[in-house]
């Protein structure tokens, strides 16, 4: 065997070892006994260590000085295994353990403090997360500043440099449009009780019509939905509530983008490092698209209604476009996961900037709840209550994702990009959202981004399917024009 | 650390992958999409191929020479640590992996040539195998016969001189039984449709009453109903059949047994290889006890006729006698699976018999049919009347197993003995079992055997719980006792 079909060979290992250790999580978000928690920590931690130690294998350097990559795909693939063996060598293992150990503790530590509405007793922890993540970033920087070094991590090639232009332009705008919005009259939410086993029905159906392939995949409930695998095996999850129907359809919707990006991916580059997306912000650019420039469209809500008032009787909004109003609604409020298309970035901003001074060293944990409590008032207009409303209301920095906040608010703008470019393809597409049929918009988006996994580097990846750079206004210019016409302004 | 405890450590590890291939053997029965079987199949070669590369790891052999042992635990996890790495160092890696890519392939084999009725298709295939696994029993006989090898690797220490005397003892009284049986008038079959989903929920109940710790697992509908894992994750599954419903009832209860018992072993030996049952055999003696010297008995039948006379409504036994009768009645039937109490071991005693002529090079490939049949029929009295309902319907021998199919009446032969001295502990057990409460005799079983796990070697874990040698000699009486009684003989 070559050097080049060695470190293939190991990679498609380690793939593979990757998508069994997914699987596990998976299993314990969704079917695991509660009692089997302690024993799942030891075998979970095991195949990390197994990851871990294949990722460090001295071999693969030898493979990759002496492979030639015989194509794009082999070139992109040995990139990638590059990548992987530089951050697993660069760490020191002490650290790497260290890393692994107070960030599983700290998950708990910060619940407590959550629940407590106590942020001092999450301090310490913090303080100890941000300065082993330092230490991690110093590893691995390579002349970056460490923040850099961080988003590099969830996103390759973003800097700090380029998030600031694209939030300078994002900001302001989306500041004076949710002003605009807030001081208009709210419309009518959708009231009722909807049975949970007809929402899953829906969701399933729903998941059909957005490209979902259940032959290689399949739908559970867990307490936080999520996407999970790749290749033939690509698992979602809902949830649903039966007050808020909206809450179990959008999030099937916005896991089935995730998915089906990842069951979309060229077949010849299955259980190689490429034959995934792209990276976090690209990923959850397809996740976005198909929850709200797709699923919230006036065009697809109108079948909504239809589908909705069908299995569940009369709706208290009383015709389509009451409905798609209810969709819409806009409102300021503390929590980001519940956040409508309009507020969702300004949550992300101010948290990429927050941690940024974290990580940077310009912004002390002691101050961040009083720094949170700031930029909130001036961003959202509202004073923050407590604690679980405000800084602590995320569990990202409990266990050391720094770098990560940003790629929601890469993948928004992305997915606006996406948005035009596909409208501009596909004229006629709200003609077949208004049959509930998504399939001309998801088959633009397979066959010009997801079946390339990771062959580009993310950035590449949006501006070959879009044909030039991507850019915030485009995201802007949708939002200001959907909402705008909502709220007759 | 010490050599010890570096070889502990080492060990726990694998375990815990072990777990993880196994519930990914789990997931494969009961939760994976269709189309996603080409990426699990090198997901699990994956995961075999990094167990493999622990057991054989030199580390290992430089611990065991270092190591002492502190107390009897630990000296018995280093005699398991020690066969573990001596059967994967003994095989050469070709061999293994020749092994593993033909009984991939032959089980598909065998699987065509069962549905079209023609052995002469998969007669070279099981001679691949054949001559496969003779190979690897001649690494590993160390001076032993090749079949004694094969019997080691899943019972240890058992020897084909120990099964030959068992099988003398058995064979006779066991023809002598069933022809007495068969001479009597069958009682009534229970007829009619049973809700399946009322079936699961019946089985969830008895698995309940029969010490099932659902915190500690689940049960899920599988084709074929197995348990897996050990320690603080248990799963088994069941299945429903709307015109048979004891047969989700009474293998729920087998699968209990085994559950059972790896979810009592001591909670000192989580994660170690101690830390599971003791054997095949060992295994097997606590379903079976469960399932039919428990689960079969008069006294429970009794409870189990008003529990599902409530549930089904009125049944077509008319009383508990007679419904006792259906649940135990004694058939002639070519299927191995599916036979009653006293025919199972004449279906294992041939396969053994068989098999050690394979593995010994007395009996080929080519002259099995006519061997099977000849065997079937002396001790049957039924000529076979086509190869799905003989030497074709197990897949055992396509993927290698052979060895394996004694444990089966080594469990039997366990159960007889524990039931015999758990009847002399236990008096008045039979007032418990008859309001539906096994709870008194799974405890003496935990006390007595469970607990232990893999402490020590199979037939001195049963002869601890019962204070003599196991033999056959229990089992016989008890069968001749019950099935004489039953059948008015």
């Amino acid at each position: 065997m070559s050097a080049f079909d060695e470190l293939i060979a190991h990679a498609r290992e380690t793939v593979a070892l990757g998508q069994v250790a997914g699987r596990l999580g998976w299993d314990q978000e969704t079917m695991m006994p509660p009692g089997a928690a302690p024993q799942r920590a030891e075998e979970s931690a095991a195949m990390s260590s197994v990851l871990h130690a294949r990722n460090c294998n001295p071999k693969v350097a030898d493979w990759l000085d002496a492979a030639d990559a015989p194509d794009e795909a082999g070139a992109a693939n040995m990139r990638q295994i590059r990548r992987a063996h530089e951050r697993a060598t660069k760490v020191p293992a002490k650290l790497a353990a260290e890393i692994a150990r107070v960030t599983s503790l700290s998950q708990g530590i910060w619940a407590e403090a959550r629940a407590k509405q106590d942020f001092a007793a999450f301090a310490p922890t913090l303080s100890r997360v941000v300065a082993l993540k330092r230490e991690e970033a110093e590893a691995l920087s390579d002349g970056r500043s460490l923040y850099d070094t961080c988003l590099d991590d969830f996103e390759e090639g973003m800097t700090s440099e380029t998030l600031a232009a694209m939030f300078a332009v994002l900001r302001p705008r989306l500041v004076a449009l949710k002003d605009r919005l807030l001081g208009a009259p709210a419309p009518e939410a959708l009231r009722g009780q909807f049975d949970e086993n007809e929402q899953v029905r829906l969701a399933t159906d729903i998941a059909t019509r957005f490209g979902y392939d259940f032959k290689h995949g399949r739908l559970d409930k867990a307490v936080h939905p999520f996407s999970s695998g790749s290749g033939l095996d690509v698992r979602i999850t809902t949830r649903t509530d039966a007050a808020d129907p909206f809450n179990c359809l959008y999030s099937t919707i916005h896991e089935v983008g995730h998915a089906h990006y990842e069951q979309g991916i060229d077949a010849a580059y299955l259980l190689t490092p490429i034959g995934r997306g792209a990276s976090m912000g690209v990923h959850e650019s397809q996740s976005r698209i198909f929850e709200n420039q797709l699923g919230r469209s006036r065009a697809f809500t109108g079948w909504l209604f239809g589908a909705m008032s069908e299995r569940f009787g009369p709706l208290t909004t009383p015709d389509a476009d009451a409905f798609y109003a209810a969709v819409n609604r806009v409102g300021a409020g503390y929590i980001r996961t519940e956040a409508d298309e309009v507020h969702y970035n300004l949550h992300i901003l101010m948290r990429s900037d927050l941690e940024r001074g974290l990580i940077e060293g310009t912004l002390a944990v002691d101050d961040l709840p009083e720094a949170w409590n700031q930029r909130f008032e001036a961003d959202f207009g509202v004073a923050v209550d407590k604690p679980s409303h405000g800084c602590l209301q995320d569990v990202h920095w409990s266990v050391g994702l720094f770098g990560y906040f940003p790629t929601y608010t890469l993948g928004n703008v992305y997915a606006g990009c996406l948005h035009a470019a596909l409208r501009e393809a596909l004229p006629d597409l709200d003609a077949d959202l208004a049959k509930g049929d998504p399939s001309a918009a998801v088959t633009w988006l397979r066959q010009n981004l997801q079946v390339h996994g990771s062959l580009r580097a993310p950035q590449d990846t949006i501006a070959q399917a879009i044909g030039k750079a991507p850019t915030a206004e485009p995201l802007l210019d949708y939002l200001e024009a959907k909402f705008g016409a909502l709220y007759g302004l």
